[in-house]
């Protein structure tokens, strides 16, 4: 049994909790109504920080371009925004959200991030998956790490979890947690006995980078395309703290993170330390980039 | 059953194997000796690339620098790399091999490449674990990437696997195997009913760049530092192809490596190229590296 209450549990740190529920396209109303309630219901287990799907807001498989953009929304002040920021402030937890926004005419696969005192920032998904190209511009924020009271939190999105870079850019800037709203679809060389590769991808770059990693996956098939659900909640150690869950459930996962004990856990032994250990002089600038170091 | 012959396997592309072995600290010649037998069963059974574990020749837990010192040897002139090219050129094979190198006064944990047109190349450990600080210097080779006609091979040792960067300036340097002589030792967290982290950390850069990763590890314990067997091939989708390998036997794995089938694997999708889908404009430089682009 996990203990909420941190002066019970002995440390600091946030329980994470993963909410993975089934979004329907087009119905965006109920979607976050869904939602709040399923955010309230986590903030009653104690959760401090709650990370929805990604496109939790509007569905994931969009028919054209225009119903797309009439979903989409702009960030901080659109409805569904505006809905997931009161109730950050009501609960006073911090939620990360999957919502498309909209900024102007383009359009990005983007996660918001609010809490207690308000708005915090957005996440921008770098790394476009299939069709989205069709939809969105890649992001353009680069790995933003915020500074709030539970911890350095950074957030990606799906694919951007296929990037090893994605994870170390986030952990270089000092991220303790990050935070993956997530639409996981079965991969092609997935074999039926095994979990999800996306799993192990999340294994391996919270072990390689020393920070947790909090996946919330949504379920169900829309217009034809499966998503695979097994939302995952992984230690700095890399190893699961909570989860998979099922492939096909409404759940949520809930797991305290100690960041005191995730920092500490970097030092390998008295010559290594998993982030100071890299070798920069031989990475940077990686080959074929088409830039040279100064 | 694995087709040995190009022609009845219907594609190009070598047959890896592994040797899973144990060396005994000091006993160079018995070591090389041991490892030239296993190379000829591998060569036997229709293996064309054959990676030895990493220290191979000298055994890992030297007692200090001079011992390590007296073991290490010349490269490609020492006696265990005149050996091991030898069995390369008699066999008609190409062989990589951990071997303690002296460079002068410098020693370095190295592997040899050898094949049967004679010495191809050495790779020095860039990421050094423990007390191996107390023996050898930082690898400063970079991560060479050898074109052979089995492949472009690139070469990683043990905790360089703990860096994605490593598996990643290899693909993008354009490898399509990547051997990884390695003496994997148990992890503080790792829990006793689950694989080695490292075997997590191996699928998930073989997915996330595409290509094949072979692991040879040894077994034993030497001087009260056991290790942990678990050798492991993995193709350039992630997913093991032979192996893990017991974790205390002498064992050879075996798999034949696909390069049409590994190269086509990197395009997803009519969207999506693993390596191309990179963005390097936010990734480069990284940050803290104390480097600025020009």
């Amino acid at each position: 049994m996990l203990q909420y209450d941190p002066a019970e549990r002995g440390f600091e740190g946030p329980v994470v909790a993963c909410i993975q529920m089934e979004p329907h396209v087009g119905a965006k109303r109920d979607n976050v109504a869904r939602s709040i309630e399923l955010v309230e219901s986590a903030a009653k287990n104690g959760a401090s920080l709650v990370v929805l799907p990604e496109l939790s807001n509007t569905g994931y498989v969009f028919a054209d371009r225009e119903e797309a953009f009439s979903l989409a929304e702009a960030l901080p002040d659109g409805e569904a925004a505006q809905n997931f920021a009161e109730a950050a402030q009501r609960l006073g937890i911090h939620i990360v959200a999957g919502v498309a926004e909209r900024a102007e005419e383009r359009l990005y696969n983007s996660a918001l991030f609010t809490g207690p005192s308000g708005h915090i920032g957005v996440y921008r998904k770098l790394h476009l998956w299939n069709n989205e190209h069709r939809f969105f511009e890649p992001g353009d924020h680069g790995i933003p790490v915020f500074d709030t009271p539970l911890g350095r939190i950074a957030i990606a999105i799906c694919y951007d979890g296929w990037f090893p870079e994605t994870y170390r850019l986030a952990a270089l800037q000092g991220a303790d947690i990050v935070c993956v709203p997530t639409n996981w679809v079965p991969m092609p060389a997935q074999p039926d006995d095994r979990p999800a590769m996306a799993l192990t991808l999340t294994m391996a770059a919270a072990h390689s980078n020393g920070i947790a990693i909090a996946c919330a996956n949504r379920i169900g098939t829309e217009r034809g395309q499966p998503f695979i659900g097994q939302s995952l909640i992984v230690g700095g150690d890399g190893w699961p703290v909570a989860g998979p869950a099922s492939g096909d459930r409404e759940e949520i996962l809930y797991a305290a993170i100690d960041l005191k004990r995730t920092r500490a856990e970097r030092t390998l032994n008295a010559f290594n330390h998993l982030l100071r250990d890299r070798r920069a002089d031989v990475y940077d600038p990686m080959p074929g980039t088409g830039r040279s170091s100064s």
